[in-house]
């Protein structure tokens, strides 16, 4: 079910979901003109392939624990760590817990 | 003192300072082509007036509790609520614990 977006001054909760973890999925926060943010769901073993993003992006582990390649470097992310991505920076992410991560995405090429 | 930003890649923390807030002071997080992130400390009792930004921003509640003042309305901030911000949207924030907020900026103009 598509769920409305938060709109300008709305306040929306990226509190860690905790019992409700394992029976949520992937949700979009908002989309507006610059900026898209969602909380990305990744229970343990699921990975985001490697991927990227045309403009700027950051990764911000809201539960869980994630591994985050990008090249040949893996770091894990535990909840409170927080990535920038470059635009167009190649990576992919792999759930080592049952995982919420807020994924903040810049619309606009870099 | 100027910390170095964080580098593309690179794992920084925005988890709640606790015992340490008290001691901390506003510090920038990143400054891209893109996106500017940063931890904004507000002790108890403290504003930030109203202001705008020329892109559009996140505002993310990362420990104790603000108001969060935009025209008319007043909305409790308290850890992991989060709000969107349109550009040149007056806003205003007051801290009514010691508190810490994640504030994300699109540099570009909206």
């Amino acid at each position: 079910m598509a769920l409305p977006h938060a709109q300008s001054g709305e306040v929306a909760s990226v509190r860690p979901l905790g019992a409700q973890l394992a029976q949520a999925t992937t949700s979009a926060i908002l989309k507006a003109g610059q900026l898209e943010v969602m909380r990305v769901v990744l229970p343990t073993g699921k990975s985001m392939r490697e991927h990227q993003t045309p403009g700027e992006a950051t990764v911000q582990c809201l539960e869980g624990a994630v591994e985050f390649h990008a090249g040949d470097s893996v770091q894990l992310l535990q909840p409170g760590d927080f990535v920038h991505l470059a635009p167009r920076s190649p990576h992919a992410l792999k759930a080592i817990k049952d995982s919420s991560l807020l994924l903040t995405i810049c619309l606009l090429p870099g």
